[in-house]
């Protein structure tokens, strides 16, 4: 294994294979909710999860706007689609009256996930042991943790907390 | 940085930080579903997450029984509990009428989780990328992540859904 030396980092091809090993986490993670969504009728994803709980439309639509917040965070650009952050990010379901459709939010959620994996490709391994854009440099040096990689750990394990209770909602049940 | 050659994989500071960084987003998932199950009355948890889903109960029993798979499959000993196997694993929930308590399975969870974070504790960088016990040489070398960190990462986003699910019991209602 060779050793290169960028931007002041020195990484091996041991930590270049454990961060893809991450960033394949994420894809199935990502996989998963693009098969849940192509499962049942779009009707079906207006239905609450549990009785009185978040609807899986907008568990689609957060998901998509948490994934999408990654783009700025990760200092990859800006968001593709920021109005999704006040209907599906600082309100909760049932807030508005009107949003995207499952279709809409199904498409966007799939050319949010593109583009980041479209980056992932062409990201190095030093670049992923950098501090994310919002932490300061202070907080940085006294957690060198609060890095890309991070990030990127934490959504994964996000995207499987929201799966967990996409599944509970039963699809057999009558429509509102 | 200094690069240490052990058991033939090279490995270097960067790689050891970001098989820290994964250990770290494990333990946070353990923490969270000891705070989860220290929250309520045991009875509480005697309620199911969602109607005619799994109760808590079982979901905690699952998830001890899952993590204390991980010291076979880690290589790292014998199961502490195995008899939770048939009662959270192999079968669903409300298959058999006497299950262990809550308390017991609280404590089940803490000796397994401190039982684990010991031996994270001592394992080497590069044991990390070393197969775990339940995949063959051949397929290993096929498929070089299926390595004890991929065990780990999988585990992780494994507690991470049911807590999902968890979230969703509403402790206010009526205990049946």
């Amino acid at each position: 294994m060779i050793d290169t030396i960028t931007q002041g980092t020195t990484t091996t091809a041991a930590t270049e294979q454990v961060i893809q090993q991450f960033i394949q986490a994420w894809h199935t993670q990502n996989k998963a909710v693009s098969k849940y969504f192509q499962k049942y009728d779009d009707a079906v994803y207006m239905q609450e999860v549990a009785p009185g709980r978040n609807r899986a439309i907008y568990l689609l639509g957060h998901l998509t706007s948490v994934s999408d917040n990654l783009l700025p965070l990760l200092g990859l650009g800006e968001r593709l689609y920021p109005q999704l952050e006040e209907l599906f990010g600082t309100n909760p379901d049932k807030t508005f009256e009107e949003l995207p459709t499952v279709a809409e939010l199904k498409d966007y959620w799939e050319k949010v996930s593109s583009r980041l994996a479209a980056h992932f490709k062409h990201m190095q391994t030093y670049e992923w042991l950098e501090p994310h854009t919002r932490v300061s440099e202070e907080d940085f040096a006294a957690d060198p943790f609060r890095n890309k990689l991070n990030v990127l750990m934490s959504r994964t394990v996000h995207i499987g907390y929201h799966l967990g209770q996409l599944t509970l909602l039963k699809p057999e049940e009558p429509i509102a």
